[in-house]
């Protein structure tokens, strides 16, 4: 951490300043400058990172060098990070997550039909809301108990719950504590306005409890361009891998939410580095409950498919081979 | 609403979009231009406004013509909500909130010392966390129930709660509606890249629940100047309060985050009709445990206060009276 | 066009609103709704497009139906359009525009060495800026005139000057139609906060003048997280190809900043459907006198392009194959 | 300027920085932490400013110290500039300048008209566009020369013109550095994705050319909100100041784009310290040429000025008093 001093501050001031951080038990090394003093803080910047250090006179600005998160960090872990979410299916280290499946769980028959054509085009794990979050307390809310009753059995007898943090969720820092304290894996999606620092410290929090299963997920950014729903930053996706051991996935549905540019954010999705992609596909999307503008048709899926199998091919990573139907 | 016909949709896909839009008990009004055909939806928009109309083949667009909030809407609510906040203090209507005090409760002594110095220039709601929700897992994350203890002893024996969703709960839906089945008042804060729109859905979520004392608070967007933390919007004001009968107050600290800036920002909100004000301020911001930074002095909250109280006056408002020390 | 009339306007105003619209030649269909009435307009938006229609007493709302653009419009042209650039190179219909070079010309021994290892990786156009546009007054502005002379000279007595339009021009109307009334190809840079429609707006200057030669290009726009100089927004291709004929290239090195992130981000530029990729390529970064940092390596261009090559394999389009060196 | 070295950095790579920077005739100050080892450059901080030490093996962060502008700064100057632009009229200092007019000269009568009025009501500076650039090549472009000549005469036979740089050309350098050579006043729009610091260095071209008298103007930034045509940003105001001796005054027409929006907006510019407030005013604004639904009528502006004379009157600023009808 550094400390610019104010260019009209006193010796005063400053020393009152080194003796505060020697106060909190770390060196400080004083430099001179032509136009402003500055105080590198030397020792555990942890320490200080949340002093009120910017309130004390004769400060200017207070430049921390670190970055706040540590055990989401390449520094605490070097590999890559395989989260293994049960039957096989790994995530991170070469092997692609392929979600796909309804925006909402709307009932028995229509999830059975999605399930069995996703799966039959490759897709290793199944989707299906039984809880909406919805921007309107007069929409669709999802079917809940009976929702995640039908996606069990819609899995048969075997099936491996994944937790998904929303994007409004990912700063509830109460849950993500409690989710910490879970064993089962983490699926943390991007705020609609958080950095990547941000997603990390939201990652962060799950990992201090002990869970160390956590999926990132980019899901679109607000932006001032209302042609797409969200602005897709798909370079987060070597921004987080290049800083952070955990795998990170991209959800081109919710991010664009027009099924035209689905495909070919999926593909790119998959050039850029992605550990998976998650896509909506609804065999009717004109009769879904929730978000059917944004789905694409089980046909559709297969294709794109197809053509992620092959860049991901390109890069030495692996997509589950299609399953016929 | 409006649904944009695609321009080379076939006369069969239109028929087949009306038959829809009758099948859900409403009539339409089709509209053949030379470049497109549109439809206007008559009956009760809300009908379907969630039904995905976009995914059915043929349509271009979806345009909504009415808000999609109800109970905040002035077209529910002419007049002006007056929030009784008990004790006296009413919030709207021309009675600004004047809430001040440090961003988190750090012991007895020190929250008395402030309490009684901002209660002094006029202040007439206390505030001060308890809980504080940090980006960081390691940062303080308050005193929890203990803080609880402290702050309604400052308050002496009589205190009225106000709860505060934070704005990175804004879209915490369920909270909103178990806050909305409290008969608190609530103090709705901004989330950090919600549209005016967004923020008035959530308050309707409150509302629907029942309970109608719902205080809406500005407190800045994300935005890609870093030379402030948020970029504070305050033509939401007069936007919001335009649309809404709903009283909305200004945070200027969590905003900018800078003292400097504060005094003006303050003097600002008051100018574009806020009713009211929420300001940070500590006596020893360099040993605050929680965003000292963007604390004001005590001496400093009460010379803005002046002013403050000045502007009001302009606007034939009212801002509480000195008290003394 | 249609126009939302205010909930509480009279007859009077109605009457008034469609006897201004009368008066610009066109037709309207009256909608009463339950809740608003509306107007729609019948005949060529155009006339209306810019009449102060919002001014009028009793409106509430103008909708556009319709895309302000016309030359540039896939309703216009619905093949997608070819740039020749001369010299066989050819941008669009699935011949992807690689460019490759220096950020600035520095001089004719280094600038003659990056274009021979580029050409030998594949690239087809080189770049070189002679006249930089530098955010600081004291920065260096390019070697000017003289730069242009050793630009020429490298592509020895051969060559097709393209145009380039930079960002913090993209709305320089004035710029704009006097490039339109050249017969040059034109590389239109999307600017830091325009829209999709806003680019092709501008694309429609060049267009309307006569000059049909315009390759849009997506190099970033702001945003909130400072750890990417901007945000690289891929879905703008399908975007903007879906409704223009016009070529769109992708530029990851102004748009990232960061050698790190540009392999990836030019790889899912490719599979988003780019016609063509944009990268800064300097032999040693470290001495470059303009945006060194964020300059590949030619060992590391030539990487990235075979991986390049094989995406675009996939997606059935053609980029050049490796010269040797 | 502070250079980070990356965790895993060698020695001989360590040697390697510290020798680049010695060789461009400055000192370092080498600084080795636990976790990271920082390299404190000591001297003029220009002459490394431009370097591209981020491409420097080694090297993970350069961090800048010192603001990048100097002749704009309040280093350099620290009472704030007096604009002078002529007949008795200054801006900044307390004075503040109260800009009115049309968005574009229509015709004499009109102009004449609406000046009368705006100057009835205390505006000091007529304005009105004779060029405007318009997002699209077909609406209405100004009267060119025709409305210059027609703006002279209204303001009979004494003007003071004032060259305004649209938004959009903030950062056309050349064109800062020519008004730079001229003697002129200069209204310096602050473009709309610019930070402070983006302005501040715009202004530096010009000032940096011998023109000292620069004012600098809010307009608003792009926002993801667009219920308002941009997001105005007052906060700049207190910001700039702080940082800046140069005034800057408040647009709120082009800012919010609503008329419903500008008197509290106005205010809250005023209440910020904005030297000076931007209007525009129009007789008949259903039939404006341009901007019409953003302008306000003479008798609204007249009662807004009062209550800007007001607020202004708190803050010790002086607004020209009503000059009658």
């Amino acid at each position: 951490m550094i400390i610019v001093v104010k260019r009209d501050s006193t010796q005063e001031q400053i020393d009152h300043i080194v003796a505060l951080i020697h106060g909190m038990g770390l060196r400080t090394d004083v430099s001179r400058g032509i136009k402003r003093t500055i105080i590198g803080v030397i020792g555990e910047e942890d320490a200080v990172r949340n002093a009120p250090l910017a309130a004390i006179p004769g400060v200017e600005e207070v430049v921390p060098i670190l970055k706040p998160f540590k055990l989401a960090s390449r520094d605490y872990q070097a590999e890559d990070s395989v989260v293994d979410v049960g039957f096989g299916v790994k995530v991170g280290g070469g092997s692609l997550a392929m979600i796909a499946g309804p925006c909402a769980i709307e009932g028995r028959e229509i999830l059975f039909d999605i399930a069995r054509q996703v799966k039959a085009a490759g897709a290793n794990i199944l989707r299906g809301g039984a809880y909406k979050p919805r921007t309107s307390p007069y929409s669709f809310q999802g079917l809940g108990e009976e929702g995640l009753s039908i996606l069990r059995e819609a899995l048969v007898d075997k099936y491996a719950d994944i937790l998904q943090i929303g994007a409004r969720n990912m700063q509830n820092f109460n849950l993500l504590s409690e989710v910490g304290q879970t064993k089962r894996p983490v699926l943390l999606k991007r705020g609609m306005s958080a950095t990547v620092t941000d997603l990390l410290m939201s990652a962060e929090y799950i990992l201090a409890q002990g869970n160390k299963r956590v999926i990132l997920c980019e899901r679109g950014v607000r932006s001032f361009d209302s042609s797409t729903r969200n602005l897709l930053d798909l370079s987060i996706v070597p921004n987080a891998r290049g800083q952070s051991h955990l795998p990170i996935i991209v959800d081109p549905s919710h991010a664009t939410g027009r099924p035209d540019l689905i495909p070919a954010m999926s593909l790119a999705a998959v050039a850029a580095g992605a550990d998976g992609v998650h896509i909506e596909v609804h065999s009717c999307p004109e009769k879904a409950l929730s978000d059917g503008p944004q789905a694409l048709l089980p046909d559709q899926y297969a294709a794109v498919m197809g053509q992620m199998r092959q860049v991901a091919g390109i890069l030495q990573r692996t997509i589950p081979a299609p399953r016929g139907k």
